[in-house]
């Protein structure tokens, strides 16, 4: 814990009550996800209300990857936010959810035609472009009276059904900055070394610039992203910085003035009690204080945006388990471990395996019908998933000394990157996500798998049949 | 690489020919996972006779988990393997695929209630028993005449479809031997510190024993898994001693012969060039050997088991993909980094980000008609997904300098926990399976996911539709 950690030690996850955990349970059974609707308004609004404070001509597109749910999304752009996009499938959700698509950003590395051209004929306002060769396309597509569709048809020799012809969207050009964040090395993205974007310090960048002015394409404006989960606003700053540099320079060498700019997500959640990230408020003022550094004098005035994704969802979310085994086991020189197993695990949050993130779990209730007050002692135990795999999903974690089979238990902070990323693993059904409206009662917004959608894609060919 | 590396060094895998890898992208689309029959057969035949060859009275059980695509359970099976299901779904996969319920292993650390009676009223032959609770539940199931539905549903309080009332399956019971493997450590699952089965050295495993026969349930043997992908057969060669030896105890002071043993799986595949896996008729050798020893003076004479997934499947397996951007990037000091992106990753191959998984990537054709034999000069690549996630899939491949935009690329070995692991993460839909007949014909066993799939779960309420 560092100076920074105890500055901002406080607690702003939502969490169950032992009410809510048994009614949930009872009503829609676990594995469950939870999403609280007041927390998750209140965070937007904090994020809205801090950047335009910060800086009044500023725009929050939530990033969808984080939490696509269709009710999420539409929450997301009810308080106000754009949404961003990165992939056709995204974007279809937030048309599902009723959002029109000129509130879209489409985003991605490596775009394919068809979903260019289906960004194009749904009408996103903006494309986040990465790359040489989508410059190309996207000058193709919007060069000729011929709808997307049917340009990516003939180059693609497929059909695709042809739509009317719209104007090319607005262009804001990825760059990757060249900052290397402090977070954990698979989901830093700004450095040079990276997948995305234009390079700033190759030149690719300039050229990029360069090349959309000279097919007289759309292009207003930069975006950079450099990593997720930054506890330490640093890269970030300087990320913001290295754009509104850019900016200066390009009106100075090519009299191209920037009209967006836009330097992504990446702000830290609390997933531990140890994790202690900047107040939002802070934070809003920190980004624009160091975009306006790097334009100072170059008269730019431009639109400011973020992309929190995480930072917007994760709080408000928990998933809500039943316990089935407890379990005390030897761990060498006397002493023991106790594993805690839920209904659930690697299946329905991959990120404990993935990126060895922890988390904090709570005891919710036990099983008959008492309510648990917190007065019984804790210990260390690991709770672990019903996975074939050594999945020490939440190690040594405190909980109470009787905790038993038939509890339930909350992994807070679950609201980013746990839905999104389900598997079926071992042929479980994803479970589905209660949301708490903002009166107390409960709706699902995803409901759980069936067997049938299990095994729907499953074709035994004649002859193979047993 | 080690001494042993250079004694086995063979290329078993299946690979693509050029032809077949065009020929699929152009009917079936990227990307694509395929399966070589021929190959699966064949790989799955060697298993089975060399355990025969090595102790006749011998059995090879698939473990399902490794792909439980129907049509792979269906080859399993029609080759003479007993299934291992560790879940409802998977049970559920093996009866759609046609494979009788008494030629099924039911596993897993938490089964539930409802698990439990499925398995029960469905006829499985055997139940592989992880902890003392399901000990008592099992007894309960079996002990009275009425239905296991009926117990459960009473016990829940949840409806479940009355059924008959079936005898209590065959019991082996799962044991921690307290070996560590060398191999990721999130794979190792035989060790003292696991969440599975009954430890041996602090006297569980012996506990269970005396429970089920004071319990006068059917528990006719033993059962260990000491870990996955194992290149060092040292440890299963442990695990297969301790098992005999446990057996041998269990015979002397309690007068109860196995009749079981079943060493589980772990045979590791050859992920790159530099994984070099025993061949399988000496593993088969050396499992027996080590068991027989651990058995040595007992006079038990018990069926052997194995429970090979991964080496069944796995090199049976690629995934092809199609280029979309090549992009070289300064790494510093004057160095760079070529990314070739492809048309998936993350949500269809999620091992190299959460184990660090290797693999071998070849690049299969280029997109003019022309096939390209194997002439360019090569240089380290990194294959990058299409997510938004630092995703540096295949880190430092070798592939052709010319690689570009359009090339097909297969990644060799993923017949195992891809297609099970796959995720809608980005909102991707998962990819279908091609299953290569032994006649050299293509067809579909998993089609693709639909849009309509991917978003028949999302219910939004009313007042939110933005």
């Amino acid at each position: 814990m560092n100076l920074m950690s105890a500055k901002y030690a406080t607690d702003s996850r939502f969490r169950l009550t032992d009410i809510q955990a048994k009614e949930i349970a009872a009503t829609f059974g676990t594995p469950q996800y939870v999403i609280a609707e007041a927390h998750l308004r209140e965070r937007i609004r904090l994020y809205i209300d801090s950047f335009k404070e910060a800086y009044p001509n500023s725009q929050v597109a939530f990033a969808s990857k984080a939490n696509s749910t269709l009710a999420v999304l539409a929450i997301a752009a009810q308080e106000g936010c754009i949404i961003d996009v990165a992939s056709e499938g995204e974007l279809r959700a937030a048309l599902l959810a009723g959002i029109p698509a000129n509130r879209c950003h489409l985003h991605g590395n490596n775009k394919q035609p068809e979903e260019l051209a289906f960004a194009f004929e749904a009408g996103v306002s903006e494309i986040v472009v990465d790359n040489f060769g989508e410059i190309e396309l996207i000058s193709e597509l919007a060069r000729t009276d011929e709808p997307a569709s049917q340009i990516v048809s003939e180059a693609l020799g497929v059909e695709m059904p042809a739509k009317k012809k719209i104007r090319c969207p607005n262009l804001v050009l990825r760059l990757a900055p060249g900052v290397d964040p402090h977070t954990h090395q698979k989901i830093s993205t700004g450095q040079d070394d990276t997948k995305f974007g234009f390079n700033v310090s190759d030149g690719s960048a300039e050229k990029a610039v360069q090349r959309c002015l000279e097919l007289s394409l759309p292009v207003i404006g930069y975006h950079c992203h450099v990593g997720s989960q930054l506890l330490d606003p640093e890269a970030q700053r300087s990320g913001g910085e290295t754009l509104g540099q850019f900016a200066k320079d390009m009106k100075a060498k090519h009299g191209f003035e920037a009209k967006v700019i836009n330097v992504g997500g990446g702000l830290g959640v609390k997933y531990t009690d140890a994790d202690n990230p900047m107040p939002i408020p802070e934070y809003c003022r920190l980004i624009v204080e160091a975009i306006l550094d790097g334009l100072k004098g170059s008269g730019i005035e431009p639109l400011l945006v973020q992309e929190p994704g995480r930072s917007l969802v994760a709080e408000s979310g928990v998933t809500l388990y039943s316990v089935g085994v407890v379990k005390t086991v030897p761990t060498g020189n006397g002493s023991t471990r106790t594993y805690v197993i839920v209904d659930g695990g690697l299946s329905d949050n991959p990120r404990p395996v993935m990126y060895g993130s922890k988390y904090t779990v709570e005891r919710v209730a036990q099983p008959d019908g008492v309510i648990q007050a917190d007065i019984v002692a804790k210990s260390k135990m690991t709770v672990s998933g019903k996975h074939c795999e050594t999945d020490k999903l939440f190690e040594d974690v405190l909980l109470p000394n009787d905790t038993d089979a038939g509890d339930l238990i909350q992994v807070l902070c679950t609201g980013a990157y746990n839905s999104t990323m389900a598997s079926n693993y071992n042929r479980y059904r994803r479970p589905g996500t209660v949301l708490i409206r903002t009166d107390g009662s409960y709706v699902p917004v995803q409901r759980p798998e069936t067997w049938d959608e299990m095994f729907a894609r499953e074709i035994v060919p004649p002859g193979l049949k047993v």
